[in-house]
């Protein structure tokens, strides 16, 4: 079913849309899973990077984030938000800007991985979170690195050990809620495994945080877990429902672009959206359904079956049929809006200052900001 | 030899990091070959989308420029440019925005390649120039598209036929001077063929604009051509690299980074930029030498020999040594900063909001703001 009233017909295109009652069911489905699950929910606001987005998290009082760089960090301090995760290994230049927030009042977490972080953060009398590496995906140490103890001591010395967490990424690269359980197992086990080492080592570790938006929808007990995250189920994406984690009509982000050329005998489609607003990514390519820079709908967000933007430029896109696809390309005179689904909301929003916003009370369009930066 | 003043210690990365002389060899390398080659440089200011980067292109008088974006034109137009080419198919729900643009004193034309379009831009009063498909690469009509002249007389008419334009976007596909002067001969023939097409028909055709970073280095006859367009050339980057456009001493941009993990058994240092610093282009996976998401040099600029940044997620990237690099890594610990030039300026430059300058002159480094958007 389409949602949302009509945009404006003087907005300029291309434009980066948010449907508000998908995101909103999105956002309940997770809230009541942590609910069920015993955890708190600490969203990752790296996707949507706006104040009154994620507000929307919230009946009151925001609760804890997780961000992705210091000026996120920054502006939901300044929006009323205490209780944030930095979960970036900190680098050690970074702490007199970290040490600014905290002084302001912003409860500020960073993570680490390393002695020699430990011991900047600890002169910096700042709390930290020792990343665990649970799936060889990025960062951490393994729950039986000896490095494991010699960073929590370190931390425990200064006080400034607040426990450990754990990102599955590879998560990612699997399908299906059986698949995705097991990393969300993996996640727990590692990191309610290290949180037991450090605390048989006689130190405090009260924080034990896991999280990926797979695992988050998947995990099927989460016993000695106290926090989960998640970003990007706020608002989904073809990788997220290449994965079976969400549906196509869960996606809550598009990208409005007007059709401005054709090459009949090439079955291309022009339009005005090419990389810059849609991004580079292309996280399906790697999946049984490759959607290309994006799937595309109509103007009120109806899939337009097998049709992809099939390769971008800076300001333009093609639109084709998808390779293996039969019948005839549909009729999109110059001047027909569109709305094309994104690979990868975080990405996609990523190259836009700005949600033009569909009201789930179905009122006129809005405009929310968006921020980057670091 | 390595250029550019230090950054200062406090700066927070990712950072991107601008190298002015090296921009300014770029600049005037260009200007010298328009010269001879006797065309007028409208340089593309898509790359730098900043007033301050571009006004480097001039001594005094702003002079005429390519956009692809009317946010692009109004920032210029604010700044004092007047002659300006928005170089994207014309949709003609943004005729009005246009047209504000002209009754405000901008010189601004479109381009388009259909009936449709022009019997909208001939109703709005708006100069046009006709799209040319010289390589088959994107839009455009064929030199002899019997459609060519019905679009020329529909502009004719209402006294809006500027001339023709072309982009040989699939010359960035091949590597070399020589294939490069063959795309740089195919669109002089194409404009300059319909040029004459139109001109045979009684219309005039005072414009025959052509370019692309690798044509506008390669061209050897200009003949019949009036305007070279260009926009990547200002920074360079890996791509223009590699195919021999420029080498790698000339790429003026790069995105400064701090060393922040390691995972020793897989090789991998971990950095805090990732492809929210980088963007997602990959464009060096098709040539020759991939340079995954980038190659990595010291903090002064100095290439770091066979380092890539070779998997990237949003705020991390994973630098390894390149497929088949022999030797150890290099000692790189925690907060290590490196800068690392992209594969594609236009896109990592997108991602930032500001350029820190390293300026000619060796004094300390300057904040240039950058804009986005449409």
């Amino acid at each position: 079913m389409p949602t949302g009233t009509p945009l404006p017909d003087d907005i300029i295109t291309p434009a980066l849309v948010l449907d508000e009652a998908r995101m909103l069911r999105n956002i309940h489905r997770l809230a009541k899973r942590a609910e069920d699950l015993g955890v708190t929910l600490r969203p990752h606001v790296k996707t949507v990077k706006s104040v009154v987005a994620a507000s929307r998290l919230w009946e009151g009082t925001p609760g804890p984030i997780t961000v992705s760089t210091l000026a996120e960090a920054e502006a939901f301090h300044a929006a009323g938000y205490r209780d944030i995760l930095y979960a970036v290994g900190i680098a050690p230049q970074k702490l007199g800007k970290v040490q600014a927030l905290r002084a302001a009042g912003c409860d500020l977490t960073v993570i680490l991985d390393s002695a020699t972080q430990a011991r900047a953060v600890a002169e910096a009398g700042v709390p930290a979170l020792i990343e665990i590496d649970s799936d060889g995906h990025r960062g951490g140490l393994g729950p039986d690195d000896p490095a494991l103890l010699e960073v929590g001591r370190i931390l425990g010395a200064a006080s400034a050990l607040r426990g450990v967490m754990t990102h599955a990424g590879e998560s990612y690269t699997v399908r299906g809620r059986d698949a995705h359980a097991e990393f969300a197992e993996k996640e727990r086990a590692a990191t309610v495994g290290a949180a037991e080492a450090l605390r048989a080592a006689g130190l405090d570790c009260p924080v034990v945080s896991v999280g990926s938006s797979p695992t988050a929808h998947a995990a099927r007990d989460l016993t000695g877990v106290t926090e989960l995250r998640a970003g990007v189920y706020m608002f989904f994406d073809l990788v997220m429902a290449g994965i079976d984690v969400c549906t196509v009509d869960d996606i809550a982000l598009s990208v409005l672009a007007t059709v401005i050329g054709h090459q009949p005998s090439k079955g291309w489609v022009l339009i005005d959206a090419g990389w810059m607003a849609m991004s580079r990514d292309r996280g399906t390519a790697a999946q049984a359904v490759d959607q290309g820079y994006g799937l595309v709908c109509d103007a009120e967000g109806r899939v337009l079956p097998d049709l992809i933007v099939s390769s971008a430029n800076q300001e333009h896109g093609v639109i084709t049929r998808r390779p293996g696809a039969t019948g005839a390309l549909p009729d999109l005179p110059v001047g027909t809006q569109l709305r094309i689904l994104p690979n990868h909301a975080c990405a996609t929003a990523a190259q836009h200052g700005r949600y033009h916003v569909l009201p789930a009370n179905g009122g006129p369009a809005e405009i929310w900001e968006r921020f980057g930066g670091w």
